[in-house]
């Protein structure tokens, strides 16, 4: 089983927890555990072997918690999520196969998107797909549209899958770390829009991409995952975006594995990933 | 021998180019062209295993080239360089090595700092060190100074090997693209102060160094190489300022491998980089 | 249009070839040149922006080259390719998407796969597959049926997508140069079944993938593109396995793109790459 | 404090081991914790950021754990060295260069070279140098001069920093998991004398460096830390070395950091390293 805590930090804390554990008999396989020294908070990712009743188990971990602990004993092991895309299919192909083939580590439930072209590559896979045109609509009406959409599923998360618009604030909220969003630059670089012809302008030597969650501010959520490639002078945009493309569908996947298989913790603005 | 030209394009230039070599009975060994179809601007790096007479080759080059075209016949195949620092040793140190062993591919002529602790190291590798303070003074004062003494030697290029201090437009246009900064982080991402604190504050996951030529707009010159290294939630800033210098000292030794053996041409805000 | 070039070396080689290119007004995008001064043997791509009419073209190098000059003027731009596989769906996958959109830069023509397995996947993108088991039937047998099935199609290449039988000798003589395979580890080391359980029993720190032409020595071939990923010690053999499938799908892919730009050169055994 | 503990698994472990902390009030900042299933063999590295008495603590921990635990607390925080060379400069160089500015984690004690090239170079660094050919002389007597000269020094580990001799079994013996090499490829791939000669020969596209502990097998020893880089047909042997000289120099860096921060668990023939 799979015990996730977050609270205050204080001396005596992983005592308190495994002792929890080791009266039930359960077996430690694996441990994370972080401690944020500045803002005095503690992570623990724990694994055991073993199941046992998990009320009891969370009652029992909450008596020797601090109040305000954020305890998850075998969180969703398959989480469902909506995808929203608008044309470039790399992402969600990638995305469908693995779920095709049960190697996700999460289920897809839906794809939404804002054109219609990736339509047929859903139905190939017997996913439903749900077009819901941005145009002649205010963004308001749009992002209402979508919501209804969105909720007519049972989620965990939704993946914007290159989903090329940008959501407003007030959705946002709605779904707050729900939403994961694939960057196609090395954030902080390149904030916007149309990275690589920054990036080419610039004529950097890499060019990266970042999984992040959505929050208010554009670009700016907690990073997940980042990697990059080499690119040099041969590139021009469009070698670019190819390459780009090859790196967003790997950081993507990646993050979601990260994510499906609950190793990622969000504290204000940043990340802690328990890795491999 | 190696033969560098940058000029307008057009067809039959490598014809041209090379039918006055093989009519000189030079073989070509490595040849690296690159056109930037925008700016239709032609570039060329040739390795002969032969020699031939310099002056003679240059006219005959010059004759079937575009009037604008810059040849260059084996450039100084040892560059002369002055280092400028201030106080952190790993990337002098490095170059001062190299330079011990002549691995180099450059003579260090002299070592500039505007603190005198890396005084000592410099004595123990038999390279003049020069301390020229920038306290209580003005930065032309100092800029002068700092001039006077470089000037001083005979040089091909400045290494800004970590010198923590910003150069004024006048001190950079004296030298244009001969000075070479290492900056810490993945430009043009975190560009300025602190970028340590920047991208620990920002919880990204990788962390870069650029070495780059300095221009009038700080940290905006042309990129001559990249690399980053993985970070992650454990790294303090000061665990990412030591991370960082591993990877600014790798990245700086790159560049200058490049640069010293005839590899990197400029062009507009960009470089050509005809790696191996 | 694209023009290759492989023949014994020698003096005015590239002025010759490069005459006769300008002489038919040909401009000259991007040209990469390579001398195996041990073997003594030239290699060259060459990138016009221009079309010309290829057979006199073609007439004209040969006048000018060697005699025995290997020249391809405009080799098939959509490369024609038959797959076989076995029951692992991630490179197959990977292939099928790019190929349905267009990105693949060749023409999948068919699968074949010992296993069934993969039929659906492969129906789901409209492409024929083929079940041939290798049960019950002499080897021999097995490769004849197989054999005359690859034959009912116009191919350029077989790419062995996990195919886990091991091809006889004769077998690979008659496609000489035409038989791909992705092998999942870091070759030379781990060669033959099982590396990953070799490499977990031997504690690597890093696994690797290595896209090879198939020729009669097993995991011998010229390899074309290797890459990398880190593991530790809390990888499991499933771990790596799994780790391994993006770092094998990856290099294939990588290694198919420079195989169908006309990038990649055999000589001896090794490949010469003229990547971007 | 640091404390370091290896044994037997068995439920409770971690509770037993953090109760002790707690009872202490030893807060703990960072613990990282691995069980080998199949061996059944728990390994733990916990930081705490307060000090205590380690006699008494140690004994508190002997009571709750299995009479085999292998306890280590507070273990040297500055490792005393010794290193073995030949005649390479650049793993040694950069030893000498971090150990004389504070930044190697350890105490760099002599240097013996089988040569005596690099007795310059540790001269400027004021490091003894003691010459010990292996010339005119049986390898039994040369291994004796050399452990009666490393046997003068007090020291935790030797390094061999590109000693090019092959240490018999019994000296080895005399020093289990003390002595550390660089291998010059990426283990187990090209095990013996000239890797890149091997690597070249292979047209590999990547080459490596593994730092290893040295076991009485050759090259198969415990590997702490390995990496790679890319290189292609353009590189001969002799730029395989150069760059192979850059990527050992790295890779035996980082492992001496990790092993001088008690980073590294050894268990047969396999390490635990507990990175960042």
């Amino acid at each position: 089983m799979v015990i996730l805590i977050q609270c205050k930090d204080r001396v005596g804390l992983v005592a308190a927890i495994t002792g929890v554990l080791a009266a039930r008999n359960l077996n430690i396989v694996s441990m994370r555990e972080h401690v944020d020294v500045q803002a005095n908070v503690f992570f623990a990712r724990i694994v055991s072997a073993q199941e046992t009743a998990v009320e009891e188990l969370q009652l029992q971990l909450k008596a020797v918690l601090p109040v305000d602990a954020n305890i998850s004993i075998n969180p969703e092991p398959e989480k469902k999520i909506v995808l929203l895309v608008t044309k470039e299919y790399h992402c969600l192909s990638d995305i469908l196969v693995r779920n095709h083939f049960n190697t996700l580590g999460a289920s897809v439930q839906a794809v939404i998107g804002n054109h219609a072209v990736l339509q047929d590559i859903c139905e190939r896979f017997d996913i439903p797909f749900h077009f819901i045109t941005h145009e002649n609509k205010s963004k308001e009406t749009f992002e209402q549209e979508l919501m209804q959409q969105i909720n007519a599923y049972a989620f965990d998360y939704i993946i914007l899958a290159k989903f090329m618009r940008i959501l407003s604030p007030s959705f946002v909220q709605q779904f707050a770390l729900k939403i994961i969003n694939i960057h196609h630059s090395f954030l902080p670089a390149f904030i916007g829009a149309n990275p690589y012809r920054q990036a080419h302008s610039r004529g950097v030597k890499m060019i990266g991409a970042t999984a992040h969650y959505v929050t208010n501010d554009l670009d700016e959520g907690p990073i997940i995952e980042q990697q990059i490639i080499p690119v040099n002078h041969t590139f021009g945009i469009e070698d670019m975006i190819k390459a780009g493309k090859e790196i967003e569908k790997a950081v993507l996947a990646k993050a979601l594995k990260l994510l499906f298989e609950d190793r990622v913790f969000v504290y204000q603005n940043k990340t802690i990933v328990f890795e491999y």
